[in-house]
């Protein structure tokens, strides 16, 4: 027998959980859980949510496990719109339970928040890799908090970006922006402004991570060609895009499931301006190579991403191997006998 | 502003958490418990389940949020069958997160396990408090791991038991919990056999904690007057009665939702040997004043309990102040902005 008696649990702060692992391998390894998801490797339900009137936001609880690595994963996660001015805390953060599949032993306990952040600009990164033109140069970042750092950072992979444009409603969350991000790019200069037309108009990838409950993306600003991964919309009611852009475009989902409640897809199939007839399909079977992404030079393409929890669980067994190695988080005997 | 941003989270192991409360203690805030369930103040999802064919077991994820005291935990379960002997591991043990409601904060992460052994156990008392014959007696715990002794200590604080028996399959396994157990109580000697007839006969109260794949108590060993908990059954196609001991009873569930599929009633129920209108209701009904229990000294009482999560966002704020007073477990920071 091989005895577990004695295992420890590696706790990982957020701090600690940071820079484990580059761009370019949360690109890898979400590629790898749509691929997965793609081929149906894997057990996962929609996201679970609880909203309160009380507090906006929502709870998520995002269990999964995926075939290979062979690994399970659980996270629960905290959105409270109103926690930076009440609280100093972040809006959006969570925990994740990194488990090991036959015995069920947590090997790691960890913040999720900088993961998230990474493993939701990869999100768009690997869908823009697998639905943009080839020669795409012009990116449009609609956001300028954390998540658009991640996918600022994800997205700097996979195309040779000659003008990055950042849009927020506040011209000093721009700064910020500026300020934090500017030093790792000397490819390119960040150019911000509040007016989003301005940062939209003649993008060729066009990246959204606003929970808006409205469309703030116009049609007329999308331009032939173009590609828009709508990330920031993920529950009930959730919408950033005009849906007539949904209307001219091929529409792509990370998961049906989900994306018919929760993503930028829910209200338009609600209202019936678009049926899930008008969906190409899942992201994961283009990875896959079962279905065609991109179908000409003109076309728009639009990825709804909700973000499942596949995309956690195959990417934490690496982040747990590199901080083993580093030799950080603590070690606590969390199970015992 | 109140900052939040240099908060730490308690990190508390199974033997941290084991005295934190009394027995009596777990019976009044799993009583609490349905108390708000009945009276629907609370949000809950039904438990989500990850099944694998390859492991025996399964994974749940128990998401919840109370409104009085307030307070939202997240449990994840792994149970594994093949644990004791393969890994010296637990079968059945979890995480348990207990989050501020207003900001999400995780004030805490605990080991799940002894906390479900006493909140389960809890169950069994509470609906035996308001569904078993006041002059109830004899108790039958079918079953002798880590869930029977929960049960037991949780029992014993709601009648004076004259005969106390307990059945398992295993001699060894009832030695063991005889040597464990005996020792706490002096008002009762605890007779164990391998023979369930003998052990459920005659009993007052019968509470079964086995996740059995078919019936294992039969009809005729039931007599008038008799109430089960059955505990055990918290999966599709998990059974313990015999389905004629329901058709005989007054059945309540602990959460209607949750038992259609899980529960001891999800296969009588699906074969249509029981219908839902063969359910009285649900146990926060009873305790809420807005259902009677038991009608009749003759009356066959069922409870199937599948184990809820508000169990735990009930419970688990009394552990932490508890922790926090005694100063046992290591405060780490998880969170920062």
């Amino acid at each position: 027998m091989e005895s577990w008696r004695n295992r420890k649990t590696l706790i990982l702060g957020r701090a600690e959980m940071v820079g484990l692992l580059t761009p370019d391998e949360y690109n890898d390894r979400v590629e790898h859980a749509y691929r997965m998801h793609g081929e149906g490797r894997y057990y996962m339900e929609p996201k679970g949510h609880i909203v309160l009137d009380k507090y906006p936001g929502e709870w998520e609880v995002m269990p999964s496990y995926i075939e290979e690595p062979e690994a399970a994963a659980c996270k629960w996660v905290s959105i409270r719109e109103e926690n930076r001015e009440k609280f100093e805390l972040p809006t959006v953060f969570s925990i994740l339970i990194y488990t090991h599949p036959e015995t069920g032993f947590p090997l790691a306990i960890c913040d999720g928040s900088h993961h998230t952040v990474m493993r939701t600009g990869a999100a768009a990164a690997v869908s823009a890799k697998h639905l943009a033109r080839k020669d795409s140069k012009v990116l449009a970042i609609v956001g300028a908090g954390n998540m658009a750092e991640g996918a600022l950072a994800c997205c700097n992979e996979v195309f040779d970006w000659e003008d990055v444009r950042v849009w927020s409603r506040s011209r000093a969350t721009l700064d910020e922006f500026v300020k934090g991000q500017q030093p790792h790019y000397d490819r390119f200069e960040i150019k911000t402004s509040t007016n989003l037309e301005e940062v939209v108009r003649g993008a060729d990838v066009v990246v959204t991570l606003i929970p808006a409950r409205g469309p703030i993306v116009e049609d007329a600003w999308i331009s032939e060609g173009t590609r828009v991964a709508a990330v920031g919309a993920d529950k009930e009611g959730d919408q950033e895009l005009d849906p007539g852009i949904l209307g001219r475009a091929r529409i792509f989902v990370d998961d049906l499931r989900q994306c018919r409640t929760d993503g930028e897809i829910n209200v338009p199939l609600r209202e019936g301006i678009i049926s899930e007839d008008d969906v190409a399909g899942e992201i994961g079977e283009v990875v896959a190579g079962k279905l065609e992404g991109r179908t000409s030079e003109s076309e728009i393409t639009v990825f709804d991403s909700t973000g499942f929890a596949l995309q956690d669980s195959a990417t934490v067994p690496l982040e747990y191997e590199r901080a083993l190695a580093a030799g950080v988080g603590i070690e606590k005997k969390m199970i015992s006998t």
